[in-house]
């Protein structure tokens, strides 16, 4: 939080602003410190504590992560500036903002940094920067890191978290500098780039990227959503050389071949019924990248397209991006373990005895893995239906009520209809920015650690 | 076909009406004849020709019990004639008609008794009334009969087939009796029964059980809607007398619960809202009832009530009725299965060590019927996913979009928008009625079957 304190002064802002984060800051640091004082009774953490943890740990600093917005006036009511932080630090961008650019810089500044942070896992950051014994960040990482299965970049962990963080910072470094070279004020791109690569969607203007009417700034950023929702231990084998490797993992071909569809999809609907081919083309291709990387940057109204352009957004944006990167969703090697899952039990009906596995990239993916996500559907299905009927309770018309709680479980940012584009949730009632929050975090934290709110095991364990 | 015949010589109807029955029963007599010619190779059917022969027979039946509709020019369009006739022998009710009440009688007759024979299930028909070989006809029976267990009532299967139509068509005449005595006319009452029976939904009049204005046969249909959902199993347990393990039934309590929970709601939004609170109970009740059971009946416009209340009734559509009814749906015992599973998951994430399994009524569930379950979610997720985005190609409202397949494979009936209670499916493009034929026949046979279309095992097997 030193930043934006920096940022605060550097833009001569009210002093109040300023002090809101250093009220934070030394809240946090006593906070911190009486914590401290209470040694840790054991130093093993078993996969329970992992998740637990990283639930806690994404609680605590959402709590306090809303506080400058709440202190400086910002956002004057708490659970507004929770569903604004929860939704920053999950990387979702589903916000309750009505008027963005008339905040301070700072606070906008926090904003964007809190997608940043969240991109790569407020856990995964700290084992990166602190002295830690090996075998505990395993659980958690596990617990924190997106998609099926964590693959261990190098034999020591702290030392991959390490790389993977350098990798962001630098494409985020570069993404800074093209910006800026299409004009966008430094500000401005240092925002857009954190929220890109974060794949969470806040902008510092009402009108998200539309509003820098660049079309040179719209590829850029469309172009890196796609980068930024790629598993990110690629871009390791690629600067160790392998490149062959790359070209032939199946997640990423899927991932690609999904991104063509869709834009050809859109482009020629958009074709047909409004616009130019080549606007249409620009226009589906920005959307679709954001909304399958689940980042939600948007650069037209897509809740006015045709049905079926946006019954294709509806459906990119349960799939979401591809596991170890940056972006939400069911993940698309997920998808296709599903998919695969299916077509096998359907062949197995037919002929019982020609027990086969799911294969991915040639070989044969564990059944565990395969129960694994099949059970993650059935628990995220339930879940969805659970908030769709809370969120119903507040009475906005059905699309928004089915949409919303899609939108934020799979972290996307905005829906369609009274959370559509040039909408906002800011309407709805404290009960439904709850469930919501719930949702952003259990689709981050990839369900299971939510749940803990829910269980008796947080309570001190005995036996363990 | 020989009913409605009599029907129409009785109403003394224009003779075309009456040559439209013939015509098809000449037509599948011969083709009959030509089958009997060809004879079998073997005797013996395997778990694949049970998925087969169901699939086929219920394409069959449903090609040639569209003729009626086209020859005698009461639905011109086969393909509307053939969504129309899946509708009635999936016991869905979905219609394409915009005007019912102008139709022949022994049109209108046909059209309902395509819900009793559906409700059973053809084959099943077949069995309890046909001489055939034992140990084939388990296999057709787990193809076709609903739910995720065959309950064998007797030792013997074509026993059991005859004892659950005897209460099927007791059911039924007491119905009928119990109509008749609220003044509906006798016609009326035996077609309502029908498709009250096979849970279907096709009315006589257009604008379905409002149009009686009679509160007294509201409630009975109401009523049951609901016994038609419970798993007749139960019903033959009643009669042996073993009244204690019907209240011991999970599935039963889940089934109750959730109707009583439902029509509170709903009541009480209503009430608040709209209308009187007896009003509001009568009209929630057999909405309710109506959408779980999955026949489809209305005595409402429903899609003009609140947003809860329509999320609840669309919640409703995925859920359906019991296993071993004539409903359909998901059918509670796998919603319990799913949300049991989906509870054990969570512990044993946060608790690796305790493995335990899940129970109903309980027992122990298979794990095997269990990642059944789940792999039928999986299924059924990915096939709604698919219809929807091909209905999207229509461009009609997104809810459109979203609510016609789920009624459809779930074999609900109405759904918002343009296809809520007073709207109808007409205005769909041929594409979409082909698809939504899929999906209501996928939803009848329980998914597996209709897949054989797209399988290669249609071709006669070599190694069997």
């Amino acid at each position: 939080m030193v930043l934006p304190v920096m940022i605060s002064v550097i833009y001569r802002e009210e002093f109040k602003t300023c002090l809101a984060f250093l009220i934070t800051i030394v809240a946090l640091g006593s906070v911190g410190g009486i914590m401290k004082i209470k040694k840790a009774e054991k130093d093993k953490i078993y996969a329970r504590d992992g998740y637990v943890l990283v639930a806690l740990t994404w609680l605590f600093m959402s709590a306090f992560g809303a506080l400058p917005f709440v202190i400086s006036g910002a956002v004057p009511n708490y659970v507004n500036a929770f569903f604004e932080t929860v939704s920053g630090f999950t990387t979702t961008g589903s916000t309750i903002l009505t008027s963005i650019q008339t905040l301070p810089k700072s606070i906008l500044f926090w904003r964007s940094f809190t997608h940043f942070i969240g991109g790569m896992g407020i856990l995964v950051f700290a084992i990166a920067i602190m002295p830690k014994t090996e075998g505990s960040a395993m659980h958690i990482m596990r617990a924190e890191v997106p998609g099926p299965s964590v693959g261990k970049l190098v034999s020591r962990l702290r030392a991959s978290a390490r790389i993977l963080y350098a990798i962001y910072i630098g494409m985020t470094l570069l993404l800074i500098g093209l910006l800026c070279i299409g004009k966008m004020p430094l500000f401005d791109s240092v925002c857009t780039a954190f929220a890109t690569a974060g794949t969470g969607g806040f902008s510092v203007l009402n009108n998200s990227i539309e509003g820098y009417a660049s079309a040179y700034c719209e590829i850029i950023i469309a172009v890196f959503m796609v980068l930024y929702g790629v598993n990110f231990n690629l871009y390791y084998i690629s600067l160790k050389g392998h490149w062959r490797q790359i070209f032939k993992d199946e997640e990423l071909r899927w991932y690609i071949g999904t991104i063509a569809a869709a834009t050809l999809i859109i482009t020629l609907q958009l074709t047909v019924t409004r616009h130019p081919f080549s606007q249409s083309l620009r226009l589906a291709f920005f959307q679709v990248s954001s909304i399958i990387s689940t980042t939600g940057f948007t650069t037209t109204n897509f809740d006015m397209w045709p049905t079926l352009s946006k019954i294709v957004l509806y459906l990119l944006m349960f799939m979401g991006a591809c596991a170890g990167s940056t972006g939400g969703g069911l993940k698309i090697s997920r998808v296709a373990i599903l998919a695969k899952n299916a077509k096998r039990t359907i062949k197995k009906a037919f002929n019982p005895k020609r027990v086969e596995g799911v294969k991915m990239d040639g070989r044969a993916v564990d059944e565990e893995i395969v129960t694994g996500v099949v059970n993650f559907l059935a628990i995220y299905v339930i879940v969805i239906f659970i908030s769709v009927f809370i969120i119903a309770i507040d009475g906005h018309d059905m699309i928004t009520s089915l949409t919303s709680v899609v939108t934020c479980i799979n972290n996307v940012g905005p829906a369609f209809s009274e959370i559509g584009p040039y909408g906002n949730f800011t309407e709805l009632s404290s009960l439904s920015k709850v469930v919501l929050t719930f949702d952003m975090l259990a689709g981050r934290l990839e369900l299971i650690p939510m749940f803990m709110i829910f269980s008796k095991y947080i309570i001190p364990h005995k036996n363990a």
